[in-house]
């Protein structure tokens, strides 16, 4: 049997999961058969072109005729369109795997996450870095007790592309258009990784209460090749927020496109009554680990070695592999589910989960105070 | 003229600042003449065992009989001696330094801070890493606007020493005799490298509003030598906070004594619209700077350059110094402000100020909310 | 047209090209189309199974009847099969692209460089490190004259497989079999690198002379699943090697399989009159910078923005790439100038230079004594 | 009983010296009591304002008078006034702590060991990083078999002073007065921190043989403030050696003046069936260790515990300490070895074995060929 998939959205998101589905056969023995079937999007001249690129055999422009017509359903486009397209294909069965923050507001997470509870299929939010092998080495590490009580948690991630304030006003940030800004945008990965992490009842549990703050640095920007034209940003520009864990752990979490010099620093830090960790996204090969009794510091380790998570089916020890690698992970993972009619992780409930969080923070920063989740 | 002093207290501080003394006239050459003249304490053989080795001429039993005798005061006594004492030697005439944090209370830090500016003499609050030379350099590279607007600012102090719930009860665990646990300990210094560092009016201004967290781990201790017997621990484990600064700047600040591994890792970060800087005490001697046009990266500078501040006195660049020569410097400073009748920084005014953001951050955390500062 | 391409050779480096070969198409349009055509091998069951898996239209077990019915020829397969088909594919006008080391010896590296250079067709040998943005980054850096006259180059290639003296034997150690051990291995690369880097007449010019040292630290091993059975090990552990360039310049290189928690650690460093570089492969994606004059310290530049080398191709800032990227980046240089009659490099030639010096380093190495070059 | 010390020498290592002599007392209770009596020179003025400065209650502008009527001499003077202050003071019974190189000449090395073998007195070579803790840790773990059989050495000391062709001509660089340049300068250190880390015979065992190779890429400089007058350069400006061990080991070797951007950075490498490590000066308190079985990486480990060499008289856990009190270290072993009839190391006769290697590396320069030692 060969899986037909089909992908709504053809731009950064489209390419890394079309090179995903392309990948698996050479590397991943065991996943499904996949056909790249039926691209989805607007603009038919530029859908067309992306359709030869990306290797999917057809186009359509409507997504409607495709939710029920193939085996899964990718939601690659932006948040507003998150919602409908995935609730219609749950609706009919098709396992759905959707682009992360799971919508633009909790109320839509939950009717997506309770589609996805009533239609029984796998269903994904795009959570990847989950699929490090670096990140799947820390879970394994925690779930084995080496690190211990959890008792600190730090999350960050930092960009720059907004720092220079005469750099052009973009649909980005647009509150209409984008949902939210630097929040649902990098937040969302944090969150997620975090509760992956350290979320489960032995270890940090869930987040209990939360003190969020956010921040517009610059509030109204150039249009770009319009004199003198400004428009209002109407997201925010950086977030930051104090965490409260079940078991008394604390957190940080922090997130900025204003960062000078960091593209793409997505970095994790626990610590634990046995041990600690570290983690950052550009160097996603390495990890850095501490154990108490048996380590003085931090050791740095090469996540490459055979038996780690996925490095089997790459390259010998030592021969580093990249971002978009995680997406073939993560692809294996959910159409193996669908295969198998198994289920897949992160799901539409840890979409939802991750914006409950989001929107306390969104909430905190707004009252002033502290506030309670669950 | 040579310059007597006394100095209550002859432990870890009391060591740090008698090695300074000692070691200013072959590296300050123009350092004022010192003598180490009476070393205060209770312990009459202890004390006169570390006069010997301190290099004191006299040793006191009663701060009364000093305060007024001496050219300066130093008062290295732990929190709850802090203010009696040094407005004494204030209303004395005499000029103070006194270790940080300022008091135990908010209320008691505002009378020293009184009784100095009614004093008119030199005061000086040890924060001593205002001194290291990469701080310095920092705060060199930030004033000539080379970092641009302040956008973030982080400050973290971890430390791991009661990583172990079995760990003995201590005196600095008790509320009644340290005042406050890591933040008052820790965080005080974080507190007033944020300040020294950007809080000027034409960089981030100053903390305009803060949310904080205090968290204990561990609610007893067993107590040391006495089979099952344990203590309450009524201070704080650790801390966290988020900051809103005058122009915006958001920063988040941490302090803990349960990082695991860690053991006096004291790191700064701060990102501006033109460049960004990274600090760690660890390797004091380093300090990371991206200045945006000029790097592409951060360039870790070893700060011991013949023009980098304080280095001329010691030795040639790439021989790096290390923590106590901090205390040689700050020393320097103020000895240099006595003798020459000038001012000194940080002074019981900067102590007051992060007291001020200390209790902020408790008070914060008692009333899980936000709290405007001035 | 559709370039037909035959390989020789199906375990990790067919499959390291074969993957290459499949990614061109999504990553750079403007490369030729290519069949992959032709798999060759002497295990017809092993190869079948890797045909498919790899993605190869059909199978030969005679490279004789492949190498003039294909427009590429690679000969991945083990050093003593290098010479012989590929001279017959030149002599058929084949293009062809040859792993490293070109040949087990001397004599039959320069019988196939005479080939390529009588054939006139594009011809390339495997160096695929010359292909990571970050080295060709180093190399614009170095012939903008960033770097100034250069005075010192290290290259080192550490790995660590051998370090048990209970590590059973295998066909690398055997002379006869493998040709050589870490210097024709490990030692090739670096090798050709130094010579990318700094090789040209305006930089350090060629190597000069040198001294060379080879060592065995083990000399027979237990044969698997043979019980007390021990075999020699008839190849060099470990090398290393004193330069001198024809500008004055000095270098030193070095590789071993001894070199305990190494895995792929291949490392370049070069100073210069005007800077300073570091490269590491196990942090590919970043390149140490440092400009006498503009830097104080060493940069760490991730090399990932649009306009560096070949990243255009992939994903946005930050945003890392792997180890199997390079092979991507090779093949389209070498299908290029296969479709353009262009040429490509390292060729042959390049090919022939490296082993000269490798050459060179054990007849230093059997004479005790400097060798001149050229 | 005070030990009266004698000091030829005021300079850059007079004043680290007298540092390391005032500091005892407070710091290494049970250190002998010192008197910095005599200060030597030539230039009467300057001597008695360093004399001041330094501590020291005389001066005297002959040696002569002073070798026999101190406790201890040392001889911190220029390389050509070893040899005759040395072994008059030894001849006269009197303890000697000399500079490195020990002498300009292998042969006057030689007459110095010979005389402190006579003299049967304490006597010392000073190679000061024999006293940086992170390098005691590191024999230490070796001495215990934490790195198992040594297979690789790796020795590097960066300077960079000289990078600029138009950097003035200096006295160092002149072979008459110099003795030699980066090679007794710079790499007698590492020749020494080589020897005594893995030189036991029950480690990698004494260089057997080696290969070296001296360059001057700046042949004449001009004289400051002489229009257009230049100075040859007689001495070498960079060195490197190729070594083999006893037990086959191999090393490199390697200085430079010439290293932009590089202030101070001395660097060692090991690696050992068992474990790897790994030092930089620039990072003094750090140590980098890997152990088979135990690390999948580099632990970097802060060598500033309670327990670690020399850290219990200093400062708690993470307080990190300068190159500075590497001087306290040696001087402490040195008085203590003068004050109980004991041995010091590094004696005059590792002074010698070091001094023996450095002329092997001239020797085998000039004759371009391998040397064999012993």
């Amino acid at each position: 049997m060969t899986l037909e998939v089909g992908v709504l959205g053809y731009r950064f998101m489209g390419k890394a999961h079309a090179n995903a589905l392309a990948r698996l056969p050479m590397f991943f023995s065991d996943a499904p058969d996949v056909e790249r079937k039926v691209l989805v999007g607007r603009d038919e001249e530029a859908l067309s072109e992306a359709a030869d690129q990306l290797g999917f055999a057809e186009t359509a422009t409507d997504w409607r005729e495709v939710v029920d017509d193939v085996d899964v359903f990718y939601n690659l486009g932006p948040n507003h369109v998150h919602a409908e397209p995935s609730i219609a294909a749950l609706e009919a069965g098709t396992p759905v795997f959707c682009e992360k923050p799971l919508a633009p507001t909790l109320e839509e997470a939950a009717e997506m996450a309770e589609a996805a509870r009533e239609a029984g299929v796998p269903n994904g939010c795009a959570f990847n870095y989950r699929f490090v092998p670096a990140i799947r080495y820390a879970k394994r590490l925690i779930d084995d007790g080496e690190i211990g009580e959890i008792r600190h948690v730090r999350g960050r991630y930092l960009q720059d592309w907004l720092v220079d304030p005469e750099a052009p006003w973009a649909w980005r940030l647009d509150e209409e258009m984008a949902g939210s800004g630097v929040l649902g945008d990098l937040g969302a990965h944090t969150v997620d990784l975090v509760r992956f992490l350290v979320g489960g009842d032995e270890h940090a549990g869930e987040i209990e209460r939360l003190s969020g703050h956010l921040q517009t640095f610059v509030d109204e920007r150039p249009v770009e090749g319009e004199d003198s034209e400004t428009r209002p940003v109407t997201v925010d520009d950086a977030y930051s927020a104090q965490l409260e864990f079940a078991n008394g752990a604390m957190g940080t979490l922090e997130a900025t496109r204003y960062a000078t010099g960091h593209k793409n620093d997505h970095t994790i830090e626990i610590q634990g009554s046995e041990g600690s960790l570290r983690f950052s996204l550009e160097r996603l090969n390495e990890l850095e680990v501490l154990r108490r009794g048996e380590n003085r510091g931090y050791e740095t380790i090469l996540v490459t070695d055979e038996d780690d998570p996925y490095v089997d089916h790459w390259w010998p020890p030592g021969h580093v592999i990249g971002w978009e690698h995680t997406f073939v992970h993560e692809n294996y993972e959910l159409l193996s589910a669908v295969a198998n009619d198994g289920t897949f992780e992160p799901s539409f409930e840890d979409g939802l989960a991750a914006q409950r969080i989001l929107a306390a923070v969104e909430d905190s920063d707004e009252r002033g105070e502290w506030v309670d989740l669950g």
